[in-house]
């Protein structure tokens, strides 16, 4: 199911309602820090099942405690709802 | 428990022992490519297990069914014989 990217206002409109992440490369982006690397597996776990779960997966880094999340729809060509979504569950997790 | 760097001779020596894996960034690097997340997911999965057995970690990150690795050790200041031992492990995963 295709959708479209959305335009910079709604996107700047939505990030306001989602704390944490912002733009970095023209992706949604947030780090997220858990103090060691079983917490960041952990975590990275939770977000896992999410990304299979929507069918959409985020790229990120990993360094001990240290997770890096950037969202974008690459069939969309930019950042879309469903970035918007899952970033909203990520947040909902944390 | 600290152990040293090793020298360029011994890293370039025991590359040549270690199918796929190179030097980027001073770091021990290989991409490997699992071709969907959930294998991605999955490899990833079994190198966290090895990696808190070893509490030896990697600086990695994902791309939907691509994983790529960098291998150092902190502590060490650069490449150790801890790197290569969790590379070899890595390999004998895939």
């Amino acid at each position: 199911m295709k959708v479209p990217a959305l335009s910079e206002s709604d996107i700047n409109q939505q990030l306001d309602e989602l704390p944490g992440w912002s733009l970095r490369e023209g992706k949604l982006y947030r780090e997220f820090r858990l103090g060691n690397f079983n917490r960041a597996w952990g975590f990275m776990s939770r977000v896992a099942l999410l990304a299979e779960q929507m069918d959409h997966h985020p790229e990120w880094s990993n360094v001990y405690g240290t997770v890096e999340i950037y969202l974008t729809t690459h069939d969309a060509g930019g950042i879309s709802t469903r970035d918007f979504e899952l970033a909203g569950k990520i947040n909902a997790l944390n």
